[in-house]
């Protein structure tokens, strides 16, 4: 499988959790089996969404390995396996790898601010390690760091380094990246209310939560991309554009877990300190959900 | 004239001097013309590119009178009346008015932060005293204050405050106010990089100086956009990207006073404490030039 | 008159406007008075609190002259002679040295963000012109420019650039200044909050409108200082941050002018867009002015 | 022991590794009693400083236990006990209680970020599992979550919750801190350049990895303080303040391991990511160093 694999919409699932807190893979599986249901073109597990810095390396082996018997190669599946060290990054890439992803994503998570060169040696000690590609993932509100282009040109020199996700919310940034890097790599949106925006901007494809809960709105977003049609594109932009900042704002994997509710879907619960939504937030996201139609 | 006067590219152009630093009238037309002939939408003279504030009354009036005289009716025309006190904002607002503008800009020039109240008062003052059209303009980063998508939305009760120019650069800003303000409201795009995210959002014109040197990729983006191609408006915007960034970090007075020597033209002088670019600055200017070409 | 002219607390007057909003110099002549009657070191009109800004060229000499001859060489006057172009800055300079004042103070006002060649020149144009010393005056908040340490050191390099005044409210700035530039400069403090870390860090002075409320908790802290006597010092501080932190959040104008109203003196008027506090806000500063005593 | 255990100098031991990287308990020790040799009020293992969120279970017990057998009770213990879950979180505060140490800090780390009642939630989940006090600690910087005073003010309602730790570096906050909890809480700085502001500002303690370097410039600043010498107090900062200022912006545990090596002391090795410093940042910081003595 090439890198080109991934395009489209790349749907980040929520790690569902049991009253008692610990995961609950049964219902994880019921989650991306939606997922897939519903069209994304491929599952990343893992993910901010999926709380991978709550997880112990059991956990997270299992919700790896639950995904891929789950997804049973219908679309490619993208692994979240950042650490803040390297050497448990480099484990967590091996047992994706060997678990049958199609590629990992790593954020250099940070406590101490990371020098480029701390970055850059990150990514390759783990490249090293792996032969499927890495998607380098840029996120500061999140992971802390904030790599310039100029670093992520930098790590696009260590070979399976194919893909990069931006998460800063800054169009300008992608300009930058469309421009410097446009035909060496693919880059991916990672930020939900700039998914119009970045699309524009020449994204390969949108990393999204809101694929629990919006799915047809996100698919027929990048169905009129693909169009050229720029004026459905902005209609459907504008039907989900309040939900999709609403989850961003509220946190994704809160505000994942109560619009499946909502739904009338199992969501599940959260680990602690995460707590689900107030009574007022859940009233507005239903408000928000039910003019979310495409119609 | 209606309100529906202004769309599509409003050119600035810039307030030319004489070596010893007076208001170039003759070459202040020189330029007018120039934008016309090269089909801008309108003219706004005494904008921020037009170093509005750097001027005296007499410079001021001398300025609006040549623009008027200049256009000649052929595109409307829209005058920067900015000033810090509310007294003064009044008077150039009339004299404007008198002059033959359509319509006029005010940024709430700040030096003391201004209160939500204070900001309403002053618009509502100027407003009371003229029977042309308001834009409300937000830039911080010129003006000092930043006006919130809910003052914004307050300012538009005053009945000929009827359109808003967003300079923030956040595009997220521009789908608040397309959704919340959408059909209430014509919005301009002030920030130039932001040109194509801007008018993907819904935004009626774009505010720019760039069009006194690139105004064939300029006019070109804008016609992409009305006949929904999205893949020629990408491909257009990606062509000028690079000096839309140039002239805006390095001051559109100053980077617009280079460009046109570059190009032949006659750039005239700058006030002091503005200063001409550097030699390395116009060097790279040169370049940018070179590559932003329609073809 | 040394440069060593300045120090201790340098009292900032408010411009008091009549009703109809022109400069009420008989009311700011009083106000003078009280601030020298209450041991001010120096007078400084025509600083922020002053409304530079908002005055034309015949309201700032009035203002001057009226401070000369009201002060009548009781204490030193220091004259705020910003504008934004240099010919201005320049005429003012002028004027404020030929009427008597024993320095200047300039801060770079910005529209267009300068270079730091900009700035340099600007104050050495200036410089060139005048032989009474030159406060260089750093202020992002209302001036729109931050000089950056370096920038301010190269500023002494002109021969009658000797004093600094720092504004930004960041405590490790003015420990670089002291430690940098320790013996060749004095460094004034402008940040009400940070009266005692200035202070406490080497400050020769303390720029304040707090005088025209709290003349005695002013002086008696700079006094405790003089006198080594660290418990002391915070004691009187702790007494008047609240009354610091209000003035500032709610622009010093405004503050000061509804501060005297409540001490039973004369405030005078604001000059729009500036109005005046809000019940809620007078409430509130009352009640602080009450707490704020020195027994 | 009661909460005014706490005072002064507490002192902020790395974690070394080895050559591969795993914890170097030996070394660690022989630290640990150079800073209680060096005079330190206090030891606090597994702050920033000790990497704590690069270590797992085992490896921070080993640290405990090292330190409290080191400590041998000359002066008290401050554990780091935080983790991203509050299960692990209440995991190791209970481990330190039963080892030995006098009080646990919490900062309340955050990869999502933590509503005010999520943070509330998480200590007093805490509290109610311990007997010793809990030292809030806030620090943006590296934990993520920016706790309001008025969080602090209600973590400070549980009862076991008796000390703050600030790092800021926001001496205004300080002056909140002081001013609204007074006499209720002990404050402490975590800002190293605010060393001297925070103490004038009547911090009760500073938590510094400095003293690992430069030992007798840290004390004597506090001794200073203590003996109402704003005088003396203001020169020994000046001398250590550029070292401070160093190793926060290097990042303490290159900084320390650095400085170690440099004095001639044995520093042992980082974990990956973390590297050490570059050969220039090194010059440096012996540079620095050499300049530091009391003298």
């Amino acid at each position: 499988m090439t890198k080109k694999a991934f395009k489209g919409i790349i749907a980040y699932p929520i790690t569902p959790f049991t009253e008692n807190e610990t995961v609950d893979i049964s219902l994880f599986k019921e989650q991306v089996e939606q997922l897939i249901i519903n069209n994304a073109d491929a599952i990343a597990p893992l993910g901010s969404t999926g709380v991978l810095p709550y997880l112990d390396r059991t956990e997270k082996q299992l919700i790896v390995k639950a995904t891929i018997e789950q997804v049973a190669g219908r679309v490619p599946v993208l692994v979240g396996v950042s650490n803040l060290t390297t050497k448990e990054t480099i484990e967590d890439a091996i047992y994706a790898e060997s678990a049958g992803a199609q590629a990992v994503m790593i954020i250099p998570m940070s406590y101490w601010k990371l020098t480029d060169d701390e970055i850059y040696d990150h990514y390759k000690k783990v490249a090293d390690q792996v032969n499927i590609p890495i998607m380098a993932y840029n996120n500061p509100a999140t992971g802390g760091v904030d790599m310039s282009p100029q670093l992520l040109k930098r790590l696009l020199g260590i070979p399976n380094v194919t893909m990069i996700k931006e998460s800063t919310g800054d169009i300008q940034r992608m300009h930058y990246l469309k421009k410097e890097l446009g035909d060496q790599v693919d880059f991916f949106n990672g930020s939900n209310p700039l998914a119009l925006g970045a699309f524009v901007a020449g994204a390969t494809g949108w990393c999204t939560a809101a694929h629990n809960l919006i799915p047809k709105l996100n698919v027929a977003l990048y169905q009129a991309i693909q169009n050229n049609d720029l004026k459905q594109a902005q209609v459907l932009f504008y039907k989900q554009v309040d939900v999709l900042k609403f989850i961003v704002e509220k946190g994704l994997p809160r505000s994942i877990q109560a619009g499946l509710e909502i739904l009338g879907k199992k969501g599940g619960h959260l680990r602690s300190p995460l707590n689900v939504l107030s009574n007022e937030d859940k009233e507005q996201l239903k408000v928000l959900l039910e003019h979310a139609t495409i119609e």
